[in-house]
């Protein structure tokens, strides 16, 4: 479904007035206006192909309806989002919930719908049907070597399709782990893992990133054989150059301090990407911002900071990602508050005093420290972001034009009311 | 399936010896050895119906083989559990997965096994495939007085279903509640509960118990409408003298005292029950006793003096239940871990020197209250419940049995290798 | 120490400009921004008596210069305070700390710095130097009958205190817990604190409140006698409509949803009032809003709505304490900044639109309910803070003129550098 | 102070009888009891000088009498548990709390109690009296070169002392972290302080390690700059073969594997060594064993695991010491309890078949890894660990001894109710 472009230009039209009062009050200002616009507009946050229709939890799940039924109509709705916003031009495929059998035809439509194809993910934490091994007890971390094998081998096809897409990353999430004390060996777990990813990493184009992701727990409740961020690290560090650590929001401890984590991997030059979701109390893969938004932004603070400090392009030099499920949300409605809270914390994160900031912590003035950040974060940027959107295409409400267009509406009368997207 | 009773009296004799020696150890050293052998022989748990299968996560689900393919062959699987362990005399039915369509036949099929049926539970967190009304903003708590009406007549179905087999009470446990800041107006998501409970208490049989289990998160992961035992006890006060709060152990926030919560609703005159499971990080649902012993023994160390103090049946006087998922192991396998688990920490339990710990209390002796408690954790008691079961017509060494007498291959004969438990 | 009025006056007048600008963008917005601002006006936070000097951990404490040396600087310093940002207009008193020898000379100092005497707090964790008996197993709780009658007796000498200078609300929290398994049973140590709590329940004049606080570790660590809210309102409930439950935000275990704590209380009628602070592991009373400010938000928007709902006055039907300790910030800019925070979050709770979130939850839009919110908690309320502010005598930027004036350089040579606060 | 050693005897010969039942019934399971024993009789806890006075929390202390008033009485306190336990026979020694003016001396009064002197501990988290410059904003991150070299400094000296007294280790516990967003440049942090390591490494003595420790928050409480054992293995792998890292139990996000950090740290050749104690909510220092008994034996069956594949000596090759705090027991009493249940769990570490364990892992078979482990924590140990106390010339029940001579009341008598021991 595509929104004709008159009633997108209507409805910004319709706003506009109000949306100038506001852009001019906050434009007042900033310094270099039009420079800060053009880093909220070169940032692009991929969506993930399997966030489109209605997530679950392993109690249930409630579909909603109109969910994409193939991978066209996964990339047709990222489009229609990014047609909105402007600011969604990638997705992020999972094989094999999505293996593009006609890759040329895949990618032509994306192009179509101004999408790239981002970091590939790789799936060796469930059984397919077809499937000659089981991943039960682990998959990179397998006791039996065939089993590390056929991990393996699904990694390096997982490339291939990326290859044929113009992909040009990897994201590695292994589930493996252990539930009870004594059912692993860690070393030999860690030591398997290692392998088999060295193993992936060979088959790597030289230009390509293998991302590796780490996680607290769940689904295994023991043990996770990618923990924490030391761990991923000490896999990409042995792996080599190519290999980076991918933070995911949601899969730390309680109380971790994920701003300070990333300020590391940064420094030391191992931090490959995000996935951005939100949670309260474990992996809950909540909308962006919606339950800690001052942590968000004090990530994108470290990361800001972080990669200026090396001279890195914030748009290009790593991957960014959502990756969230919508239980009780319409999975659109829900995707463009999360790319709504990444942009309005980018251009806060923008907004810090940065020369100021190296000051006060060169004075240990920590009050002052804190007002500079507060300053910004407590600054309502959304006029920015707007007017972002509204420079490069976008709408300046890209949630009301969803509704009022009927899009949800749309969707279930053309695909009907009991689809259920592929992977979910 | 059964296993002959002269291969388990073969199983017995072939241990005898050792075990015989071990328990003569033991019985030395304990004052009334017959007297705390008959409370274990007294003591059971009910086996819920859904744990026969293997369990999974969101992210998938790795079915072993022979699962129990209706009402009848759970019952089976429990009879045989029971027949080994002489201490899993009862079955917790989930409804709408185990219907009992005809009850007298379920019911003659049970006591044939010797079994019991213990609490009724009651499903309002999924949406059946013939459902009215859906669940997906909650049940108890719907703003939609129809939803909640539904859920209430569910309800007191379920407990129609519970008269006829002998049941005598129902466990209400309301996944209710909300993924996001603004969902729900929590007081009147409250008020809802409550009338919706009220109607479930005015239908409830004179003689019969209703627990309202309470658990932190998950499947919602903002709040949970009946979400500590605050708020539990907060119902039941409301609801009367035949409401009581349930504890599910893996149901907490990180770090919480679940010992302390159990004496202050038993003081309360307000503890209904028990669920028992394990856990790391959330509700992991894993194997009682196989990730935190001691606060097992804690546990149960203060149902034994909150029971004794007011002179409740231990056996008789609260509902014990397992509540667990099996998601690498052999449920069946798992399930005897889990009782041997509890038998074990329950003679612990017993073994306290109640009198030494009350005068170091009142002296303010920690350390000899340490000691106290920490003699009877470091006792070895598996001698004591292997004849407890020997006893009572049960195996020295139920998993020892059930391996070599390869039920899980029997069963995986008889009902082939890819059933899935209803439920699962 | 008083900054001369022309010199606040001066201040206000070279920000008038720019804050008008600000504040004409943002009262363009909203419907009656006067009622709003009288209600900013109108609500006060009590500082402590012992938030004015520099905290410290167990590890030690890195004192900065011109703390307080008794009572009179402590309130000259809150009417220092007071007098630039008009909504710091109370003082809550620690008894031992801050015994108010002469009360009709410390009532008069008071007035003439414009603060009330908000909540008296007793202590019963530490052992003062003329003590007869110990607190180190506990006060209320404790096994000896003739502690609890000490602990008793403070109380009731605190409430007398309190009498003297206006007052009309006691705070009692008590450390007592355990630290060890064993050490205390539960439910003795319930109905003795219980009992004490009584006998000074008894005691209290009819006008008064009691605030029982509770807390969930710290500075025992195993368990705590009022250790969570479910706690603190069976001990509210069993002694009358004077008892209301006191919230400390740093005082819950990882992850709780406070915001429905709140939220219930209320609907409960036991909310009694708040310590504010925040923090990210433990009760680390860290500046009020520095590190989870939408989760303040989020507290107030309940506090807002369920005040709303029962006809109470926002500034006066609930007490408002903060509660913080200073380790690395100038104590006086802290409280400063801390007031800020809890101005801007009252600010931005006053503007959610209740209809539509009413609509919202009513319609289960999830989506819109979340976006209600958020459009109030992103919109910049600074200056409306400001302008009540200065519509009260204040200035636009209080901690702008304390660093100007060179507030804490004056302190320090008038008190010398190595000044420690009674109570620290 | 110091028990005859007539009394010694009389103890152990009037247990005699009684132990060597349970020994003999134990010993019967076990193959080469003679072997383990020796393990045990090897093992040696060092005991940390500041852990025999009262401890406290910043909301007060405790304090009880008989503290030792200098390093000499804190060696006699020392011997004493040794003469008691054999397993204590080193000290830990802070640096400036317990300086050795006269190091031959102290060395000969250790070497008397049968004492070596382990890890040496710097403090650069307090203020000394004499100290120019403050760590109030840190000490080896600071922003200021001279109060970082003033830190280096000290821990050059420390080494210094340590040399003279025969010491081989350096353990470095930073407290330097921040409080507040905004107040560190993290990047910078870590360089700096990594700076000030390798100055202190390049000044160790090639025969000395270097112990980098690290925690998760306190007395920091927003980020601390040797965070978790991802950031002490950065600076350890940084520094150099001489550097390692240190675990202690408390310092970790809650729900933290610890034993599989410990796995890990060993396969890479990295863990240096422990320091034990238990927590139920954060740094708790509690008793070592009571509060989480199961994850002290997962931990242990990592080390014999680990150790054993690298050839590693368990008594010699990493560093064991005790860290806790003591609020509410006698100190000497708390550290008898301490080191008999790390002899306990090292016991029952010692007897996991590892070869059934290794084929359980091999076969994923998930129900009888767990066994393994729990057969092994089942078991009653304590007449093997009470053995090799008797072998190595201690007593059956050290505690008991402690107390039917009246050790405290005796120490009260000679130093006074009143002391308080150095650095408390």
């Amino acid at each position: 479904m595509q929104i004709e472009k008159y009633k997108l230009e209507e409805h910004n039209h319709s706003l506009q007035k109000e949306h100038q009062r506001k852009f001019d009050f906050i434009a007042a200002d900033i310094k270099d206006v039009n420079g800060l616009l053009q880093k909220l507009i070169d940032f692009q946050v991929a969506i993930p192909s399997w966030a489109l229709g209605t997530g679950g939890t392993r109690f249930g799940r409630f579909p909603g309806g109109g969910e994409p039924r193939n991978l066209e109509e996964k990339i047709e709705d990222i489009g229609l989002l990014h047609a909105l916003n402007r600011s969604s031009g990638a997705i992020s495929l999972h094989i094999p919930w999505d293996i593009p059998e006609n890759a040329s035809h895949i990618k032509a439509l994306a192009a179509q719908n101004g999408l790239k194809f981002d970091a590939m993910n790789s799936n060796t934490f469930q059984d397919q049907p077809d499937q000659e091994l089981s991943y039960k007890y682990g998959s990179m971390q397998h006791v039996d070597k065939a089993v590390r094998k056929q991990a393996v081998d699904h990694n390096i096809e997982v490339v291939k399709y990326g290859l044929e897409l113009g992909s040009e990353s990897l994201t590695v999430w292994l589930s493996d782990g252990s539930c009870f004390p004594g059912q692993l060996n860690f070393r030999k777990a860690f030591q398997n893992t290692l392998e088999s990813l060295q193993e992936v990493y060979a088959a790597l184009p030289d230009h390509w990133k293998m991302f590796v992701e780490y996680k607290a727990f769940e689904p295994n409740f023991y043990s996770t054989t990618v923990g924490d961020w030391g761990q991923s690290l000490l896999y990409t560090s042995k792996l080599g150059k190519k290999a980076y650590t991918l933070v995911d929001l949601g899969h730390h401890l309680p109380n971790a301090n994920i701003e300070q984590i990333v300020a590391l991997l940064l420094m030391e030059g191992k931090l490959g990407g995000f996935h951005f979701n939100d949670s309260k109390y474990g992996d809950d893969d909540l909308t962006v911002g919606s339950i800690k938004p001052y942590q968000l932004f004090l990530i994108f603070n470290e990361l800001v900071e972080g990669m200026d400090a090396k001279d890195m392009n914030h748009a290009t030099d790593l991957g960014w990602m959502i990756d969230a499920s919508h239980n009780v949300k319409d999975p659109l409605e829900d995707l463009l508050q999360s790319v709504e809270a990444i942009m309005i914390t980018y251009a806060q994160a923008l907004l810090v005093d940065r020369k100021r900031l190296a000051e006060a912590q060169n004075n240990n003035d920590v009050v002052t420290a804190q007002e500079i950040l507060q300053q910004a974060f407590r600054t309502d940027v959304r006029a920015l972001v707007a007017e972002a959107r509204l420079r490069s295409g976008g709408v300046l409400n890209p949630l009301s034009v969803y509704r009022s267009e009927k899009v949800r509406e749309s969707l279930i009368k053309q695909r009907g009311s009991k689809t259920v997207a592929t992977g979910l």
